[in-house]
């Protein structure tokens, strides 16, 4: 398995009243055997598009050239699409890591998931739209902030290299039914890729989706599946929901939120690199379980930054919070802070060690704090933060998600809710004044 | 005022049993009138160093020739600061934009608010450390994390330009007395700008601690001090807490989270240059707040970004959050979508309109989809997005924070949970093997 499973303590052996009761959790469990075995059986048969993706080497030899053309033509890389659509691709290229000025690697991708105009205008006027290209990803092809980004960018493109460039600047990822974006791929030349139609934007970060942006970043895709399958191999394998981490996820999960109103819970990364995992994480537990007045409010915060802005809350405001703590190893990593038997006496504490060491020890504070003070908390740890723990992780908190949408009775697939909050957002627009610039 | 207050739908009369009683919030009210007479006469007494800084403006005149130094000297800035000490800066410094390739102003800066190796790494290697300035922010001088940051980037600029080049690299805010950091400062012949001590981190946006940074980013600090005056004025003349924003703001809060159990305080502006600002407020209600089981767990989101990623949540899940909604005026700017008359059936919506154009329909659509899924919010309007808009809300915020306090009988200013955290860290290293890198 890509990473090691610390530390479960959220029962109330460790945490009292404020922890879970073992019967309940028991029952828990209990009510996720079927679910489970469902799992399992769809794992098995094949069929089910989002568990064949991790063993899929194919559609990656057919990407290749695609990412490569992205890599050879161009200095910098926008990719047009927001929520499930974006941050898969986004968790999954920082782990190329930051990257600055003559280090930097390229071509340099560019999230542009909102359209506030004023940004919008910065990243267009700001580049050298020759060398700029661009992936422009919408599932149903109706999203209008992606349609009206790409409308934008179209123009942009067609004044900056002239109307026969566009070909190959843009390329398209959307469902194969037709749809306004593909109809305007069409008119203009562009290559479209399918956007597989089975699987929903959050959980396609292991499809084209998600794929595509990580190898114009240089990520090793294939060991990102790889991580997945180890993961879910290790579902296949599991007796029953007490040997399986994703089930026992779920089952303290919507436990502390029944038995003890645990209504938030929180993603903690060590890492900056997790920092957009944390993110995507924050999308697919937001957009698969809360319905129904069920849920969850999932909050994503990265260490140690957040120990300096949110860790009084958590160790001493309401005990209303779950605590997911991602560690990555870090004894001896990194520059050295003082030179050993140094001694400023106050800052001996320091001498001898790196910046790693003292990441480690944050890591190892923090958990303890929050355990002493009756949190519930959990802790992974990476063996190492690379493709295949990445890849591990998301397909453990996808199956983590689905098995909580089983126990709590939901459709862990769509998003009811802001179907119609799209179309009033549509109405809105068309109803209002028009040529007001 | 720099804002405009649209409206509050946080009342039973608009939201039935998921609203906030009439009566409850009166009594908020009321219990706020002693608290707001206070924090009146605290302000007119012109003693309290918070409330003495809007109108400051000697201070500015000594940071001037430092900010512009900064600026004659370096193409890059790194702020070495976590907290309270970043986050103020880093919300004032987004105002000046993002700015990409050519047009990205310079010096660019850099928050380092985490003691990932990796990262900082990344960051060291790939700038020219000759063209590199460095801000140290850390009131007590004792922030394990920024003292590492500090001694690493330390060594690496002597490295890089010479032992006698680090006084000229490195600017030292910290408070006046006698501290590790400030040991260090005088051992290295760099120089140091009092941090206000009556002043902590998450109230020291107004104070050099923010408008440093800000000031080096060019920034136009003079103005959001106006814009936070104008809200202490209007705190001044403010008759009753029924008068004040702040206070009115305050009762509904505490008032949903003790009669509703609304835990979660949810912060959505509507532009990426407040992105920031939604981390800073974050930290301020947290820290204040978070106390002997007391404070809501602040959560910051984007608009138009989270509509696809947590407003199912926020629409269909619990009824446990309330929502603030920060909107700028949005009509007729930025680049065209699709010209008038344009159609391609699907899109005809599109026609004629700005992004700006669907930026605005989409705030609406927001904003009448939670109040018609009776979810309690609250709309701040800002005329523009400029230094006096921001100055007014950072004042807002840090005023309704006090008073929600005061309703909370918890001290805004102290974190204690975290100190104890902070010492395990210390203590972890100092025991840990040494050396082992």
């Amino acid at each position: 398995m890509p990473y090691v499973h610390l530390t479960t303590t959220c029962f109330a052996n460790s945490l009292g009243g404020d922890g879970l009761d073992r019967t309940y959790f028991e029952l828990m469990l209990d009510r996720l055997r079927a679910p489970l075995k469902d799992l399992q059986a769809i794992q098995q048969d094949g069929k089910a598009a989002l568990f064949g993706l991790p063993a899929q080497r194919d559609d990656l030899a057919a990407l290749a050239p695609v990412a490569e053309a992205f890599r050879a033509n161009f200095d910098d890389v926008i990719v047009l699409a927001t929520g499930g659509s974006s941050l898969g691709g986004r968790a999954l290229v920082a782990l190329a890591g930051p990257g600055y000025g003559a280090a930097a690697p390229t071509p340099r991708l560019h999230f542009l998931d909102n359209v506030d105009p004023h940004n919008f205008d910065a990243l267009l006027g700001g580049l050298n739209l020759d060398r700029t290209g661009f992936l422009v990803i919408s599932k149903s092809g109706r999203t209008a902030e992606t349609l009206a980004q790409f409308l934008v960018s179209l123009d942009a493109v067609k004044v900056a290299a002239g109307e026969f460039a566009v070909a190959e600047h843009f390329t398209i990822i959307t469902e194969p039914a037709d749809n306004p974006l593909r109809r305007l791929a069409d008119a203009n030349d562009i290559q479209v890729l399918d956007h597989e139609p089975e699987i929903g934007g959050r959980y396609a970060a292991l499809s084209v989706v998600g794929l595509l942006p990580a190898m114009i970043a240089g990520v090793d895709v294939v060991r990102v599946r790889e991580g997945a399958s180890e993961v879910l191999e290790a579902l296949s394998r599991s007796e029953g929901p007490d040997a399986s981490e994703p089930a026992i996820g779920a089952a303290i999960s919507v436990g502390l939120a029944r038995e003890r109103d645990v209504g938030v819970t929180v993603m903690m990364p060590y890492a900056d690199r997790l920092a957009d995992f944390a993110l995507w994480f924050r999308q697919l537990w937001a957009e698969s379980l809360g319905k129904g007045g069920n849920g969850t409010t999932p909050v994503q915060a990265l260490g140690t930054v957040d120990q300096h802005s949110q860790l009084q809350l958590y160790l001493d405001g309401p005990c209303d919070k779950m605590f997911t703590l991602i560690f990555v190893a870090g004894d001896g990593v990194g520059r050295r802070i003082l030179p050993e038997g140094a001694d400023d006496g106050e800052l001996s504490y320091l001498a001898g060690h790196t910046l790693g060491d003292l990441m480690e020890a944050e890591q190892q504070a923090t958990a303890k704090s929050l355990v002493k003070s009756n949190r519930p908390t959990r802790i992974f740890r990476l063996k190492a933060l690379d493709e295949r723990a990445l890849g591990g992780l998301m397909m453990h908190f996808m199956l983590e998600t689905i098995l909580a949408a089983a126990l709590l009775g939901v459709d862990p697939f769509d998003q009811p809710a802001v179907e119609n909050g799209k179309a009033l957002a549509r109405d809105a627009l068309a109803a209002s004044g028009k040529g007001s610039s």
